[in-house]
């Protein structure tokens, strides 16, 4: 794997993220991994780093984890991996060892204790620096109220800063 | 000026945030154009649509056009522009209008009611879709808070939709 600019890639990234998704882990209160299919994603500079901004609704297993370990990888496979995506967009770590299941292959990361998703083709290794809530009056576009809030589960915005970034297929 | 995608060109652009800063331009109540220098911006996929993520502290100027206006315009200037950034990140547009002190040219947006820099090289119209507040029990890292939040000034995160974005030098 090569090290690559945070702001390497990223078109692919988006086409990708948009499209199929891309995988967020972080590790359970046991250290164990879990997985979580993303269709959101931000990164750009904010208080002079670089940051990824991914958003977690609070009853996701996922977002216990990065509170807890304060570290997340954000794994892109750039038009793979389709039925990882599925099975980590459906299926809750509570219930599923999805690493298990999958046959995920990973590596350590170098500098967050979160590991990499080896097949996938760009990862970024980040540590939660801030995080923000969304709330009923922050959502100031109806339709996006409608659709992915009827419910009130807002997200919640977690800040990771990219101290690490990675080309995997080289 | 040619229309490109809203991930296009994004590491120049990133390159030229993190080292001179972007204009970020809205109307003020008088509906007058102001613009404010950011080293800062997201951009990325939310709610399934480019979004383009912009901080403003609630104490300037920005802050309340954005709220006015719900949009805002972010141009950036490769590597040019020093002295509009200059001026633009000190001033207020309280105290003077930036526009006619720097001869800004600006020509207007297609999508939102705040003008484009015609002199930038790239440039994204935003519509504001969704807000929250940074607050103390929000920044994690210590660095961070001790560098911007000493008075405990946090910032709006404002995510503008980006419904537009352009090519201004061609």
């Amino acid at each position: 794997m090569n090290a690559i600019g945070p702001w390497d890639r990223f078109g692919e990234v988006q086409e990708q993220v948009l499209r199929g998704g891309a995988l967020l882990v972080a590790r359970d209160g046991g250290g164990r991994p879990n997985a979580m299919t993303i269709g959101w994603l931000q990164v750009g500079t904010i208080w002079s780093r670089p940051v990824a901004h991914v958003l977690v609704r609070p009853s996701r297993y996922t977002h216990g984890c990065i509170e807890r370990s304060g570290a997340f990888t954000v794994n892109v496979p750039v038009g793979t991996m389709d039925e990882e995506l599925r099975v980590c967009g459906t299926r809750s770590g509570r219930d599923l060892d999805k690493f298990r299941e999958l046959g995920l292959r990973t590596g350590p990361a170098t500098a967050v204790e979160v590991p990499l998703l080896l097949d996938c083709s760009v990862a970024y290794e980040c540590r939660v620096v801030a995080r923000a809530e969304l709330d009923p009056t922050g959502i100031l576009d109806a339709g996006i109220h409608a659709k992915y809030y009827p419910r009130g589960d807002f997200h919640t915005l977690f800040f990771g800063e990219i101290v690490a970034a990675w080309d995997l297929t080289r």
